[in-house]
């Protein structure tokens, strides 16, 4: 199944995506859909107003209640830069506030001039957990989305935290929609290509079967440390890449276009824009 | 005035705080209240149900869509520790299921065997805002309270970014009142002893004029990064005396008391409990 948050005249609305159509569900965005407790077989099975498949989309859950964030979290990236693997995911914090549409425009602050792109696989919760056992872990996941954590590299690095740098209002597309695991490869730990292209060149090309901390393991750790609740967030870490690494360092510009995508999900394509 | 969050028989509610009771003001919370443009005329003058000084009293904003706390941020500490004083502030992140009441007892989690206490003064906004004049940033303060930013020392350790020691759930007592500026020395940038002690030790005692970033400094920073909202809560930083910088180390234990006290806003009392 395969569900998004689209924009209505008469404001957002959860919707399942079939071949030809939106379809609303009765909830004002996915988050909120996913609070109900048979919401697959509910989502599968409600049958409201329809949308063309042009119709636009909002960030995939508009306000989750937490977005966590993993750092780097692709073994092969981490290996070939020298680096043990390390016993603990790096975690860091997101706000709503930097969501936007995955075909809306990134705002490039005038306060940044390093703003880089970081494509990520997303994963949406769909059920309350704590202290996940591994099965509990894979029941929590509503499904999977794309993500690109896009960061201003001069305000991450102006202290040794780097929310600052992470969370610059209206820049982080989420979305197109929810896909539920089961129509993936690979279930909960999905097997996909994921990119990231500037002006469609190709800049991020890894596998998410690559992740060293796997989707059910991340569920794991972070409920330890506090409840997961549906509609929360996390993102789980970007692949080499990134325009910071570069050499010279290459930053996005007013103009460009950032397309992030992952296979079998779908993909974001966001038109960069001096504010 | 000075504005509660209690707990009744029918859930929370706002309430005004009297010499001899707490007032109702019609809505659920104070993050709720101060969503309302005219909150301090309405506050001041809705006269709902009076309960007892003594009714519970729950987190001061239990749901903030924004937890800011920021590192290193008293002056006198810094320079002790050698270090330059910094150009910007560290900012990170708290979710709001870190949240407990000013009475509640704070969750000592298996997880973690280094749990540390931080007294902290936190600013509460009151007005929508972003890239905030100093005018438009001491408007959005709609008042002070307190904050113990209760750490897992191992867990904020164990990467570079300290999130995962700064949110475990039910750890941060928030309250036990929003004072508004008016009535506090020294107005938005208060001038007032703050002060921690566990089992009646004092451990930390400072004086809010010691931050080197004000209220005022944070709210404007922060806005520019993102909108903060009524409600969002920015816990300016702790003095010295942390159980972490102690030799040798000291850290909360079951059954410990903790008290954090502001003076001119109130204390918080709980007692450290294991689950």
């Amino acid at each position: 199944m395969r569900l998004a948050t689209i924009r209505t005249a008469n404001g957002t609305r959860a919707a399942r995506q079939t071949p030809n159509a939106f379809i609303e569900l009765g909830y004002a965005d996915v988050g909120e859909l996913l609070t109900r407790a048979d919401w697959p077989t509910y989502a599968a099975e409600t049958a409201g107003a329809a949308h063309p498949l042009s119709v636009g989309l909002a960030p995939l859950v508009p306000r989750p209640g937490k977005i966590l964030c993993v750092g780097l979290n692709y073994r092969t990236h981490i290996l070939e830069m020298g680096r043990d693997l390390p016993a603990h995911p790096t975690l860091f914090a997101k706000f709503a506030e930097a969501l936007i549409g995955p075909y809306d425009p990134v705002e490039l602050a005038p306060e940044s001039s390093c703003v880089d792109w970081e494509a990520e696989l997303a994963v949406v919760i769909g059920r309350t957990v704590r202290r996940a056992t591994e099965a509990q872990a894979a029941a929590a996941i509503a499904g999977f989305t794309v993500l690109n954590d896009v960061t201003m590299r001069d305000w991450q690095f102006r202290t040794k935290e780097w929310l600052q740098g992470k969370t610059f209002e209206a820049t982080t597309p989420l979305g197109p929609v929810l896909v539920t695991p089961d129509e993936l490869p690979g279930g909960v730990r999905p097997e996909l290509p994921i990119s990231c292209t500037v002006n469609d060149e190709l800049m991020q090309k890894a596998d998410t079967a690559d992740l060293l901390f796997t989707p059910t393991d991340l569920v794991r750790y972070a409920s330890t440390i506090l409840t997961l609740r549906p509609g929360d967030v996390i993102a789980t870490g970007t692949p080499s890449g990134v325009g910071h690494a570069r050499t010279p360092a290459r930053y996005l510009a007013d103009g460009d276009v950032l397309s992030t995508e992952i296979t079998g999900i779908g993909h974001l394509e966001n038109l960069v824009r001096k504010i």
